[in-house]
């Protein structure tokens, strides 16, 4: 059987993604690899680009195998196409360090989603240059750090505990939840890949200080957010999630705030539900995303 | 290669989709009869039906192959999997006999696509109980018949000239696009899986005569179209699309219908665009839409 | 100035609502007694009823009259056209009871976005017949009282806690946040017009046992939510938000649930806010919502 | 009665805007001139704009009173707050030149609503720089012209044609339905406030050429579009509408435009509507929408 329903109760649910050169041949080589591990193929999605002409694929897959059988199956395919690859076990929590600074929608999202069971994160610690939202962390039962940044040594050392804390909890996923300092290009290179951010959007888009107040003052009818990975180019990453909302001539400044902030949280959990299930893969300056 | 950017002049592009129990080894053992073909998978989607159990496909494959050939290499895991199979062209239009009565908005939409080369679809002609659309059709060149149903011999009549158009023009694809006669049980038995038909819909339902009315009784606050394959349980097919809009307490009635219009015809192109791309599958009461 | 910005530091931002019949010269006597009251008119919102040919208004209103000054003010006009009225402070926390049971994400956002300072609420009180919550709305500092009701005179017992709580904190807004008991006629009829559900809405609706099953059995392509006021009609009160989302064919009962659960969660806190900030006005069956 | 279904047999419907510096009783004094002249208020809006310090209000007015008596009675307040104002006819068909190009997309939907009876717009004249869409305009009934602009002085002619048409027809709105040259910033300012153009729109936006291409490039998730009055500052007017619709990374370039057609064809017919309904007044940058 190839469902879900009917599966051995010593079997598991593994998601393996691939990413090669795309060549003929490539789905049948894969699927006799998974033949051979007892697996069948719950779920399969594939994509072929032309921009970076490389295929990409994600399979859900049950097999009572153990990893090194399944490895050992998979093995000879992935050299023969030189395989970018991932296997896991569906549902297992993503390792999730969280950034944030005062504003509180963000997290409380996350760990309201984690707790109610919507969420495959664990999230060892969250860190912030502020101490507004120790309580809801500590109501989670979450460790929360803080430390002050306010001068160019501090910034320094909050990014080397960044790191650290990478290494220690063996971190898979940092989130800036609204973390509002700009990092430095040497800590964007070495979390390429997996460094989400979030932030506000708009139609047509505003450069520079206080952009709901310019969206206000062109009076835009769309505000919105954009999740994406963080790149040495500020805001410029390539893009997972975005979503937006209509607005009129009747909201203040204040309320767009209010509204924007709805879009991020939800944009932003969004993102990280994703990547947390391994349905993000990276094509370039573009995300292909396995829904 | 796998992609379509490759493709060898004398290729062809062709979309095939499999409905069969699900058991292990269907994917390995399709994408080498693929394989076997020359071909290459360019886009695929499955799905395991928990409620059917059976395991449903739809593949692009790029082959120099003649259908012959194509024909040939699946036979035997078509036979071995007892699998019901489509195999056709990316893009060939699909033969569409359309049936109208009044409203002009569904067929607006479905001629205007159509020139507009975003709905592969050829209409040989349009069949009306009224005759108000007949200059609509002719702009865009489509043969239009008047067949007047009044009478319970009328209506036989009408159901037969849909049947002899349907068997003329070898027709793939009933639409009924704001036809307003209710059709007999043995039309709808023939025609199963092949008829499709949109209608208003809203949150909650109502039911009789003068739903916008109702809906505006009750003050909805959501309006909205389902387009769904006919069968002689009028209103219950399988759902293809669905598609709500916003309206406050200020709209008259007419204005909800105008609004539903909108609804409608977006709803019902967007069916038959799926249907004619074969993205439209049946698992029982269900449908699965490869998009 | 009729704007915000300019109001003198000792004035009040008043909102004052009306239903009367409608007829000629009601918007010149309103506007001439708020003239009188010295105030001056920042927001308007007027509609007339075909239906039930009444007359509605809100108004938000800058004046440094007293409540006692500006009533006097409206009492001729009020006379005169028989109306109903109600005049509030713009921003004041309307006392709200909530009602739950098990599940969260209603409670949760109702807490989370009036401590974020997004719900113009007061809640002095949560009752439950479940003690699952009590953990979340302490952490929100909400005095939390469980009451089991597993027999007819425990019900009982509930209710009359609930009409308790009512007057001991001259309660004006009854939320039923996912509490999963039927309430009994006598209360809806006691709470008429200050009770408001919220519950699961799906095209075509469903009637019956486990509507997220026969959702998925039916393959509906959107499902979403309905908040309304209670009656003792089941379900069938007036609307007072709507909202729906997308799902597909590979969407799971549970995953529905979950999907559903969200729509739930932003349904109920827009109604609510709407009813507290005096948006919300009834035309019989429908309601009126002044955004 | 304010309501329209008990309009006498010889009462108009009108509609009024007006927009003045904020002061006290503008509402009052308003009313007063309505109830002078014997009017009913059916519909009222109104916005106190606190960047600019202006009032704008919108009326729907039933009276039996002629053009000449509504205008003397408003007279002395109109005088007294130095009031911009317009008195029209509900529904009138509102004169409207319409230019394009080759993309027929905006074209068709515009003939389409107007027939439908759902756009209250008289097109007298479609100019073009281009013949591609004669057969369309022709199919509807209305004129058009084709003058070529492939150089300077053509194109000097073209926009002399357009004032010659403006004048000849009395145009009230010149709306660009993809007419794809820039116009010069004399026929802006000459137009100013009677001019719409229709644009794509991305988050984040796009400078340059080919900006579906750079959307792409870049995996957006939403593409829209954005109805704006035209000013000399290309594509940086006051923006009256805005749309969205999401996408993915399966769409290629080419699906992006056929995605963002409709975005347009929708958002621009929604956005003449409002102005013809006289919905759209001018708040320096910003529009006011009255819905």
């Amino acid at each position: 059987m190839n469902t879900l329903s009917a599966s051995a109760p010593d079997s598991t649910h593994w998601v393996l993604t691939i990413v090669c050169n795309d060549r003929p041949g490539i789905v049948h080589a894969i699927s006799g690899a998974i033949v051979e591990a007892g697996g069948n193929i719950t779920e399969s999605q594939q994509f072929s680009s032309l921009d970076t002409e490389h295929f990409f694929m994600r399979l859900q897959v049950e097999s009572a195998a153990s990893r090194e059988q399944f490895e050992a199956s998979l093995a000879p395919v992935v050299a023969r196409y030189d395989m970018a690859w991932h296997l896991d076990i569906v549902g297992r929590p993503l390792r999730t360090l969280v950034l944030v600074s005062k504003a509180a929608h963000c997290l409380n999202d996350l760990l309201f989603r984690e707790r109610a069971g919507q969420l495959p994160v664990h999230m060892p610690l969250v860190l912030s240059n502020h101490n507004d939202l120790a309580g809801l962390a500590e109501f989670y039962g979450v460790p929360f750090e803080t430390h002050a940044v306010t001068s160019a040594g501090q910034k320094l050392a909050f990014e080397d505990r960044v790191m650290d804390a990478v290494e220690q909890h063996d971190i898979e996923l940092v989130v800036l939840a609204r973390y509002m300092q700009i990092l430095s290009p040497e800590l964007c290179e070495r979390l390429a890949g997996r460094i989400i951010n979030i932030h506000h959007s708009f139609l047509p888009g505003f450069k520079g200080a206080n952009p709901y107040r310019q969206a206000h003052a062109r009076g835009v009818k769309l505000i919105g957010a954009t999740a994406h990975f963080v790149t040495s180019d500020l805001d410029e990453g390539p893009i997972i999630e975005q979503n937006v909302v209509r607005v009129d001539h009747s909201r203040s400044p204040a309320e767009l705030v209010a509204i924007g902030q709805d879009e991020e949280s939800r944009t932003l959990t969004q993102a990280v539900k994703w990547f947390a299930e391994n349905r993000v893969l990276l094509d370039g300056q573009r995300t292909i995303i396995f829904k």
